[in-house]
Order: structure tokens, then sequence, then C-alpha cells
């Protein structure tokens, strides 16, 4: 009978060409699934909640996949993290019923976007951190998140959406602007996420900051469901895939 | 006349044999040396501080140079990070007083050494945090580094002492361990630092934590006067240069 296997994972992005397998490129999934392959003699597919891109990072991710036997949560976290590398790190490891899908299953995904709005960038920071120089109007930047939030057509926030999905409304839970010092967060909650959706909003508030967009100009643009050069994908190494929430 | 400049800066020692200059290794200094000569056309010693060894970390270390001819400290600042690579930046640059050494004008500095004492080891800690398993007592810690704090003759907590240094009396001004979840944080400050002096304390500090030395094995090892196997030297990345303070 098969035994279904949760695992909430951490890793930094920074060395991967994000998290779905393809070919020639070294992405997490497929680190994941070769792991566990050697660990109880099978290599399952292994489910994410969804992908990350190239250099995005995941404070949490979670999987699923299933395995013909039983295997203790505890025997799976340890080898897991005894044959993956460092910045990939198995933080939980769980049985769970057959139903649970770690992409179907979800209830609300949570990502942070952390910009250092300063002219030096720390040497600490430079791979989770987007370094923009010039000063940000987080005012502005706050105003248009405000615009932004709720349920909406995101087709302009998003790349490709339209050959990817047929229904590109969303739900923005929560979309807000928190400005520390130099830091500004950047997060973004929802019931799901188009491709390269919250980098889009990042992008487009960035510009904004810079007073290069009006916050009023995210009326028009969702309202256009057209993606177009206006709206810039932010860089990838400040995001963060920050939680997936089940019920 | 010679004008000189100090520079402050921060640095990720990940991928360098160090600050000083050694042949067949890529050290801090060399490339700030090389940064300056593409700048200025000439290439002056620079003095840092003091040394960091190989894959320690600056939050600040502070440098002098001196030059043959007047350069403004904000084209020295913005060229020098143009040239230099994103894991070292110049924070600030400054004309000084000839009477300035960066070395020699010190009046105090600081080191923090950061532990994360869980079962996982979060990847984005990974370069700048020392993973200790097994729960470490940080009353003990903290009673040991009581012990610790003040004027005494470091030679049994320094490497090759005898070699270096006439006189190993120095005063450790502060040195405490703060302990916030899973982070327990070391700081050292004093008058100055033997060689490998920081992380030898660490390495005493973590055994102690660990229950394999008692707090009170300060005393006796301190009176030694002599370094032993029982003091080991903790890994580098979790140690920052932190401050150099100058009158």
């Amino acid at each position: 009978m098969l035994k279904r296997y949760r695992i909430d994972l951490s890793y930094d992005g920074t060395n991967y060409a994000g998290w779905q397998i393809q070919p020639n490129a070294i992405t997490i999934q497929q680190l994941v699934e070769q792991s566990i392959g050697e660990l109880t003699g099978h290599t399952p597919k292994v489910h994410g909640s969804g992908r990350t891109d190239q250099g995005v990072h995941a404070r949490r991710q979670v999987a699923h996949f299933d395995l013909n036997r039983d295997v203790l949560p505890m025997t799976l976290k340890n080898g897991l993290n005894a044959k993956l590398p460092p910045d990939i790190r198995v933080l939980s490891a769980h049985r769970v019923d057959l139903s649970f899908h770690a992409r179907k299953s979800v209830t609300e995904k949570e990502y942070r976007y952390f910009i250092w709005n300063s002219g030096i960038m720390p040497p600490f920071k430079r791979y989770y951190w987007t370094h923009i120089r010039s000063h940000l109007n987080c005012v502005a930047m706050r105003h248009a998140a405000s615009i932004l939030e709720g349920t909406h057509d995101f087709t302009s926030f998003s790349a490709n959406a339209k050959r990817q999905v047929d229904n590109a409304v969303r739900t923005l839970r929560r979309f807000s602007v928190c400005k520390r010092g130099s830091a500004i967060t950047i997060i973004a909650a929802g019931d799901g996420f188009l491709y390269r959706m919250v980098r889009s909003l990042a992008g487009f508030l960035i510009k904004v900051g810079e007073g290069k967009l009006a916050s009023e100009d995210a009326s028009r643009i969702l309202a256009s469901r057209e993606r177009t050069a206006i709206v810039q994908t932010a860089a990838p190494n400040g995001l963060f895939l920050w939680n997936v929430r089940y019920d």
C-alpha cells in the first residue's frame, strides 16, 4: 500500500535552476528525488507546492511523495539532510493522508521580497536582497500595493499567463510594504499566484517607488489585462517563498 | 606630499585566504591594493587594523594607505566599489592626518562569534554561523566568560603566541554570551587580541557549553600559560570582526 509523506524544505536558490526538474541543469526537485531514491531504494516523483524560479529562495517549501514502504519520518528527515547539500534542508517530515496534495491542498501561499535601499549593499546580504540604490518612496509603494490587494485578473502582472491559465483571477489577501532603515520588505499572501506574478508586482512597486510610475497606474495596468514592457520582472535573488499554508 | 586615507570595509571572507597578502592565494588586502592601483595609478601598501584569517568575515575592518596625490574620498569610495567584487565593499573613505595608523592607533576592537544551536542549519546562515547541534548550556558559558573577562596573559588561548609576541597580556573589556532562540552570540571586545585568540576562546566556551569542560577550567587553563589540545580553535565562518574603534 502506498504511504504518502510530506516534507517541509528550506533552500538557498542561488546555485540552482529553480525547483522544477529540467534537462541540463541542476534543480532542487531533482536533488530531493535523487536523495529519496538513495535513501529508500525507490525514486518517487516529488510534488512541490509550486515552482520557484532560478535564483529564488524558499524559507519554507512544502512537497509530498509516495513510497510503497514505511519509513520513519525522523529517519527520512535525518537521512535526507545527510545526503542533500547544505543549501537544501529538510525542516520536517510527516506521514500524511493520501488526500493531502502539496499543490492542490494549498489554502494560502506567502512570498516576501527583500529590497536593500541604500548606496552600498552589505556583502552578507548580496544573495538574498535586491539592491536598489535610488531612494524609494514607500508611501507611494504602499498606496500602489493597496490598489493591487484584493481579487483581480492579474494577467498584466504575470509572464505568459494567457498561455498557461484559463483563469487569471487571483486574490491577494495581503500585499504590503514595510520599511525599516534601508530594508524594504514586500509581503504578498494569497490563494495562488500566476507565473512570475510576485516578481512582476515587485518590479511595478519599485518603479512606483522610484517615481517612474504613479500608484494610480496600478488600476490602469490591471484593467488592460495585457502584459506590457511597463511592468518589469524584479530580480530573483530578493524573492523568498516564505510559507505555504494548508487547512 | 603624501596624503593619508582611511577606508572602512566590510567583507564576506568565505572566498578568501584571509586579509593578509600571501603567495598563491587571493586575499582581501591584495584586491584592495590592486583596485587602488587601477584607480589612482599608484599601488600603495594598505595597512589593516589587523589580519583576519581565511573564512573570517568583517562587518567593519579599517585600513589606511598613502597616496602622493589628492583624491576625493567620495571618488575613492565609489571607484573602489566599482572595481572590487561584491563580497568586498568600501563603506566609507576619509582623508586623515599622517598620525593616524589603522593598526597602531586602535583603542578597541570588537569581534562577534555566531553559533546556530539547533538540529538544522538554515541554508541562509551556513556561511556566517557555526553550527552546533548539541544543546549548549549558556549559563555555564556565561560563567566561564566572566572568568576570562579582564586582564590576563592569554597565551593558552592563542596559537603560536610565544613565537609571535613578547607580551601576551591583553584586556578583554567585554566577553559576553547572548542567547535568543537558537542564536548564540559571543561578543569579545578589548584593547587587542593575540593570533586566533577569539576563535580559541569561542572553542573553549563551546566545550563548556557542551559540558565537556567546567567553567572553572578557565582559571586553570589561563594559569598554565601554555596552549594545549584542550582548547580547540572554533570554525572561522562564525567569526566577524565587528568594529574597530579609535580615539
